[in-house]
């Protein structure tokens, strides 16, 4: 599996994904999982993948590939009018892909599945941010829906549905990302180390600061200790049930 | 869904089930997924399931039926001679309505699926917990394993892997359980209170404390609103990311 997490702030959109991929539980490698597309002062869109390798790759590919011939399917991801349109063209190329790969095969199309997330800002547009499904269609994050999880998203909800607000800087951001990630760690093995992060500063049309947490990076391992501590120190705070 | 927990305690045993049940999300009822068989001094059997909830219902029906018809199984739950033949009655019965329901159908055998966390103690042998999959088979709870979790299982685990610890009290045990809950409540609509608890006591071969948490029970709401300030608190004092 995969964990891949993007957040809508006011200042701008975060986006952090795992690197672990697997086929079965000993076939197990690591890749990126998170692409972006730039061109400094007019756009920046970063796209977060999970779901069959194969598919994710081959989507990824096909945008590249577009990009070089401008014949094939205009405009290309470079040149797309905006976020929108940024999103119906990854959405099209999903639908097509995950098409191809069932067409006469043995496997149902729920093999070849793949969701994605997409953020970013074009010129002249507002910073949005995507959650793509395998059927090509799209949600958008808004306020009362200001993140977006794919992959093994469960264990690391419950931190994001409590101390995510729209409100915080970067830098706790990134700690809300971590100890997210971190929940989803210590209880799935199919989601590992290194982690990848972007961040866009809005209006910027380029890309933020990016840093890759590797398994003993100070600040991942502080947060990860940390807040086992804290935890426990938080559930001793509490009351203890009295029967009677 | 559901969502139900077992802890294996140094004191005795500890359980907690919801009452949610759905099909689809406009068919919402309230059931009991909590069933206990108790003859004092001689043994306490607590079964909590999850899953189809035909299935499940009448896994504990025929169980029942064969206490009162002695000739149908023998011997019923009520005197097999310890836990790991009541693990086995249950498995036989639960494989036996599963292949029932699925002989001639149109649906897969997933669509009538269950699973069952069994505890308790029977006179001769100690307490001892067992995770009953669809199949019939089924494992055991030990120190290096020691709770179990069925149904929507996943928002609520990270608690319970970092501040469980078999020494705990029963009046911990029931805060963390109430935390894990809290934790899965809050991020799925398929699990529901009222959530029916029980602790069994080492060794005294009856029904230990019982209680049934309201949406509106003091305790509960003082965990879960002190859970959340917790949490934050817990979440602020660590340090923040530096870029740099």
């Amino acid at each position: 599996m995969t964990y891949c997490v993007g957040l809508r702030l006011k200042s701008g959109l975060m986006f952090m994904s795992d690197t672990r991929t697997n086929a079965g539980v000993d076939n197990v490698s690591s890749v990126r999982k998170m692409y972006t597309w730039e061109k400094p002062g007019d756009r920046l869109i970063t796209l977060l993948s999970a779901g069959n390798l194969a598919t994710t790759q081959t989507v990824v590919s096909l945008i590249e590939e577009h990009m070089k011939a401008a014949n094939e399917r205009n405009p290309s991801i470079m040149e797309v009018p905006s976020m929108f349109a940024a999103a119906q063209l990854i959405g099209e190329t999903v639908r097509d892909v995950i098409k191809t790969a069932s067409d006469g095969g043995l496997q149902s199309e729920a093999t070849f599945s793949a969701t994605f997330i997409l953020g970013g800002q074009v010129a002249g547009g507002q910073p949005r941010m995507f959650l793509i499904y395998p059927e090509g269609n799209f949600i958008e994050a808004t306020s009362d829906n200001p993140f977006f999880q794919i992959g093994e998203h469960k264990y690391g909800k419950p931190i994001l549905v409590r101390a995510y607000n729209e409100d915080m800087s970067f830098e706790e951001a990134t700690k809300l990302m971590i100890v997210s990630f971190d929940s989803t760690l210590k209880s799935n093995l199919s989601v590992g180390l290194p982690l990848d992060m972007q961040m866009y500063e809005r209006d910027t049309l380029k890309r933020g600061f990016e840093k890759r947490f590797l398994a003993d990076d100070t600040y991942y391992r502080r947060i990860s200790e940390g807040w086992s501590d804290a935890l426990r120190l938080a559930f001793e705070s509490l009351p203890d049930f009295q029967m009677n």
